[in-house]
């Protein structure tokens, strides 16, 4: 199964390389990819493209997949969206990756940071001065239109098949179609029970944007230090023991049918190979709605909350 | 008391015209100026600038105040965002309100509806036909940026003398921040102790901008058809008891001493002249703790509700 974009298809599941240790990355995608999985979603600021990247260049030479078999996403981070930087950290993803093209190519975050050079650090992740005892950010003043602009030209000149953006809302959503020559064709939030975005997607959709959603299961440490799990939900145990699949087989296959691509992560291979093995049941509309239900508004990744404590600065996105 | 400006100082209350009705118009915005009013909010959707115009000439010819005593804030409407509209709707508007300039141009909402020439329908309102039965809205496709590359022109040509953005997020506010040559001064939201909007209130100050309050009450009948009322909850009571104020009192203060100007309607007289009267008093940070913690996330206009409902158009702007 998979969702149609302006060049190609995105397997509605992929591998999310988020989180991924860097010193298993390489074995660890090149198991995914014989298992079967056809999407990889990497970054920049995930500091494991070179070992992804050896993962992929593995099956390709093992003959598991070829190239064009495979959708690759990587993602543009905030030190480069000045125009003039937007080449160069294509340039440098696809050189770690060992591809010479990407699938589809997203902004990461609606936040322009001030540049760090390749050569200074990398990933620059999102404080300025790794020294600094006060690990502060420092903005810069790109506006999106500046680096959607050098987006498109990686479109054209063939570095990448699609573009997009990761962490929009609703607003920027707007004015970026309304100015963008090339439409943005993938939305990439977190989604899952707990974190619907009904509004945003419903809109991404209608405006013809292809929606995946990061951080499926819903699992993990809140900003309150509360320890959430959608996968120990009641409501998800019993639909899932009631076709004998697990539950995250269960969390996986509600987001594929509520129309978006899921990128679960796991280093576990028995869970990787579960993760994709989703398309031998389905939910009825009751159990949708059942899950639909576990709806909180409960955000895990939120710069708005995380930047003022990790690095002293507000960063407000979703309000 | 007031909220300083790069063009001149908005008082910390205003008077909202915003449902006021045509007939009485006048009469009460000259009423307003006489009872000390010199704030006045102003809109071309709110269908009333004639008259309020009228009020506003009544109260100069009587020497009640003059021009350059008050402030007075207008909106460009969702249907004149294309750059060749912008100096039209703002003549419109000066002409309706009998002005030579505004103190402060408000861009309306983010979002773009098809242009309806002024004098087929004034003002146009959401629907794009009036005569068909099912009232659709329509949208144009104009970025935020030549909008307000126009708005700067009228700043330019001394027709105003600062520009903003009202119902704006965070994601909006930054790429304009990013791509404004005159940043926007003001952001003007729906405030009052059932949304308060913390981080975007306090993103919005720290780049500068004065944030105005509308709706400060937080009364009205909500999308879900019930009825609420910040006015009867009783920590407002408690504290306005205390103080001898009226509860309308108290929440206009909270408002003020939250740092945002509030712009209360009322047609009862002895309503508005209560709702100017808040420097006699004041809140202790335990007071406005109380009020902070009535917080319920509760927006009554958000066009992500009524549009579908009124229109049968979706228009998500604040997910």
């Amino acid at each position: 199964m998979s969702l149609k974009l302006p060049n190609g298809n995105m397997p509605a599941i992929g591998y999310g390389c988020w989180k991924l240790g860097k010193e298993k990355a390489a074995e660890v995608v090149e198991r995914v990819l014989s298992l079967g999985y056809r999407h990889i979603d990497s970054a920049c600021d995930y500091g494991n493209e070179v070992e992804v990247g050896d993962g992929i260049k593995q099956a390709i030479n093992k003959g598991i997949c070829k190239r064009e078999d495979i959708f690759v996403t990587s993602k543009l981070w905030n030190t480069y969206h000045a125009p003039e930087h937007v080449l160069q950290a294509c340039q440098k993803t696809l050189s770690d990756l060992k591809l010479d093209y990407l699938d589809m190519y997203l902004i990461h975050f609606p936040i322009s940071l001030k540049f760090v050079p390749f050569e200074k650090r990398y990933p620059p992740e999102w404080f300025h001065e790794p020294e600094a005892e006060d690990k502060k950010m420092e903005f810069a003043s790109v506006p999106v239109i500046d680096t959607w602009r050098a987006m498109e030209k990686l479109v054209e000149m063939g570095l990448v098949k699609n573009i997009g953006v990761s962490n929009w809302n609703c607003q920027g959503l707007r004015d970026l179609l309304a100015a963008a020559k090339i439409k943005p064709s993938c939305l990439q939030i977190e989604l899952h029970p707990y974190l619907q975005q009904r509004k945003l997607v419903q809109y991404a959709q209608s405006q013809g944007l292809v929606v995946t959603g990061f951080s499926p299961m819903g699992n993990g440490v809140s900003y309150w230090r509360e320890d959430f799990s959608c996968l120990k939900e009641e409501t998800i145990q019993k639909i899932a023991a009631a076709k004998n699949v697990s539950p995250a087989q269960v969390i996986l296959r509600w987001g594929v049918q509520r129309g978006w691509s899921v990128i679960p992560k796991s280093e576990n291979f028995d869970r990787i190979a579960q993760n994709l093995d989703i398309f031998g049941f389905q939910l009825d509309s009751q159990e949708v709605g059942e899950i639909d239900k576990l709806e909180r508004n409960l955000r895990f990744n939120d710069p708005g909350v995380f930047c003022p404590a990790a690095f002293n600065t507000e960063c407000p996105i979703w309000e």
